[in-house]
């Protein structure tokens, strides 16, 4: 199952993505007077209670296709959020989790022996279809980075490798767009890394079981139609259960907490000459199993 | 003005300090029939109200010494908390914002030329008085860092260094314990800044109009009564303007976001031979204005 979330009309929905069509799980839990969760977020936080809501709601209405709960992701009054719109805390991101996109950034000493986790800060999430800041007057060399997200369903700590299915709430694609400057310049990368909507998440979470083996998805990134970027999830140097485990060993996981797994070869400043995005640039990033990620840059 | 976050007989009240007296805000605003923020935080985002409703609670209770609103820190039934119990994103945090902390950690090629910031994450905040966890299943080399650190006050993007002033809510001290083993083997600061309860944070915060010169501010370090830093921070590389007005370049900071500062010389890993914390060790941050910020190693 594939949510998303959005606005309709100017109002916050939650909803269920299949084939460009949404059904409004918002409206459908007004009309059937249940109570529902405002945001993504808050429904994570419920835990089981908000799948199983969900199925209720899916299957109360499931026949009544003209009732206006259905609309188009094209209909002009729905705009597309972050699923997540607002993070509770910074977005977790490995770095250098793919060998190729290591040695990209420098040479074959990049390769990290130990995971290698930074943040980008809320402020720069936004949603699929929405626009990447240029940033001009702080950076000349805004870069893309498409990635595969997990998102935490179960606050947990010291989490075993093999625990780890059972705390992740579903999957996401993110863009880590980089100030390859700042990111140089400033030594660790926060700065480099939050500049404002410089962090597209989207277009919809994934639930897990949707996803068969997360350690099989192949990820592609596109720029103005032209493919960049072309790995899968198989090549990670640290796995999604390595990574939450190592995480979570003294630092507590919460529910809604987002974790980019990395980058694959294939970034703008590893081309030669490097090339970095400019105003109208399109960058789609498709993850297998859970959709494109869209956004130009203005 | 010094304000305080803490629990009176288990419900979370704002204070205002003064020499080990805490006025119950929260209660006097209750007795008023005003309604006032649940958390400091949410005080911070409301702008200027809440400066205000203070100084009208001040002036309707100066007189009623005996009404219980007047509490001592030492009340049992009271215990402090962070005075940002939560925040709203993780805390930023300058890197080797002294010189002789930058050599102690290497040598002088570790002194920066650019600000170099990375963050703490929310779940590591604890207040005054909390314990710091040991965490010796994840690291040997437990550490302190005493720092002062500057509350915003008011959103804003690409603060001009003459205009940051106006965006300061306040200042407090933070504690930023770091695992300096972890710190050195994932590179990026994040993991070994930001395991449980590594953020101690108080005991107050003082409001900018108490503080003449932010960049005059003597600050000391305590392990066991044993002075190990002392410093002031004229000596930051630095300043608050430069640093504020750096990170707001191309990310909007909001009002509550915390940004500590960096620490003098004086850290456990500067000693020779090292010497880290242990458990029952207490660590004890000055910083003038603020106050004394106390935590035992558990």
């Amino acid at each position: 199952m594939k949510l998303i979330s959005g606005y309709y009309d100017g109002s916050r929905i939650i909803g269920q993505y299949v084939d460009g069509s949404i059904f409004n799980l918002t409206a459908a839990a007004e009309l059937s007077g249940k109570t529902f969760p405002a945001t993504m977020l808050e429904g994570i936080q419920l835990g089981s209670a908000f799948q199983a809501d969900i199925q209720e709601l899916m299957e109360e209405f499931e026949d009544e296709n003209s009732s206006g709960l259905f609309l188009s992701a094209d209909d002009p009054r729905f705009r597309w959020s972050a699923p997540i719109e607002r993070p509770l805390k910074n977005v977790f991101c490995v770095g250098k989790n793919y060998r190729d996109h290591a040695i990209e950034m420098g040479s074959a000493d990049d390769i990290p022996e130990d995971i290698m986790v930074f943040s980008k800060a809320p402020t720069s999430v936004i949603g699929h279809l929405e626009s990447i800041p240029h940033h001009s007057d702080v950076t000349s060399q805004l870069d893309y980075e498409g990635e595969l997200a997990v998102i935490i369903g179960k606050t947990g700590k010291a989490i075993a490798e093999g625990d780890v299915q059972d705390y992740i709430f579903g999957y996401t694609i993110i863009n880590d767009v980089t100030a390859r400057d700042l990111q140089q310049k400033h030594k660790q990368f926060l700065i480099g890394k939050s500049l404002d909507g410089t962090c597209p998440m989207g277009p919809c979470i994934t639930l897990k079981q949707g996803i068969t083996d997360h350690g099989k998805l192949s990820i592609e990134t596109k720029v103005n139609g032209e493919i960049r970027q072309k790995g899968n999830t198989s090549d990670f140097i640290f796995s999604i259960e390595k990574t939450v485990s190592e995480l979570s060993k003294g630092m507590t996981l919460e529910a809604g907490d987002i974790i980019a797994t990395g980058t694959p070869a294939g970034v703008g400043k590893g081309m030669k000459p490097p090339v970095f995005l400019k105003e109208g640039d399109i960058v789609e990033i498709t993850v297998e199993g859970i959709g494109t990620l869209r956004n130009e840059i203005k």
